[in-house]
């Protein structure tokens, strides 16, 4: 049987952007901090600069580890505000949801300006929320329990993103 | 502004694979049965019907759900007898590690029947164990951590893998 070389190389130079994220992470008030903390390590890793929490949310540094120094969290009461605003900055604001318009991510081709919506564990995307979206795409989900984690449905549209816009 | 209607369908229909997921995934021993838990989620999501863990690693029910109904956990001591039993079955081990030869998640052409091998949280994937990969990919970082949570870039492999085989 043929055997190749591979040899870990856990710290190497990490991707360089053409230019800075144009990706915003928005959350509403989430039920776990565990849940958020792992968005922020995940959108640190991503290159993105910007994520919006809400309420008492309160990033757990030993989960998202120094994701946080490259990143700016933003506290807001509530997200309405706040993404009505960004929507005026023309950024395109995109639902991560099960709705009756939602496209497939597996299909759906993003925006490099956008903020992506991401829904609490509970409840999702709340109704006044929802209205001033442009779009909500969903993830297929093919078996048991038929419904992602809303950390990991968060970091799969960050990679489709990075995917879509390697150097940014 | 315009406004779109959607509307929440939180259980709405699965989608149909037309044949069963030919992917394996492959945890070695896990420092954390979170993640362990988070990926078997993930899994149970994304159709897998197989996923092998090994060592004293326990998936907590609480995280995985009823992921854990639609798949065969396999517990083995180690990696390396199964991964060869099934390199001999066809499939092709495919390593979650950066290397000096793994390719970028977001231009590797997947084959369908194939084995995820992911890497232990500190350690990555043992020397043994790469030795007897046929590929390695890697998932492009572009800032601080500079590395994602092993249970996180699992979940973007497996989003990949689906992304290239929507219907199985």
């Amino acid at each position: 049987m043929e055997e190749r070389e591979f040899v870990q190389q856990r710290h190497q130079e990490f991707s360089k952007l053409d230019r800075p994220r144009e990706l915003v992470v928005a959350c509403p008030p989430m039920r776990s901090n565990v849940n958020l903390s792992r968005i922020v390590r995940a959108a640190g890793c991503c290159g993105v600069r910007r994520v919006i929490c809400c309420g008492a949310s309160k990033v757990i540094a030993k989960i998202a580890r120094n994701g946080l120094e490259g990143i700016e969290i933003e506290n807001h009461r509530t997200l309405l505000p706040i993404l009505s605003r960004l929507r005026e900055e023309d950024y395109e604001l995109v639902g991560l949801e099960q709705t009756s318009g939602s496209e497939s991510l597996f299909e759906a081709e993003l925006r490099r300006k956008m903020v992506l919506v991401v829904g609490n564990e509970r409840t999702g995307i709340d109704e006044e929320v929802l209205r001033i979206l442009d779009r909500t795409v969903e993830i297929p989900v093919y078996g048991l329990p038929y419904s992602h984690n809303a950390a990991t449905a968060t970091v799969m549209a960050l990679y489709e993103y990075c995917r879509q816009f390697p150097r940014g």
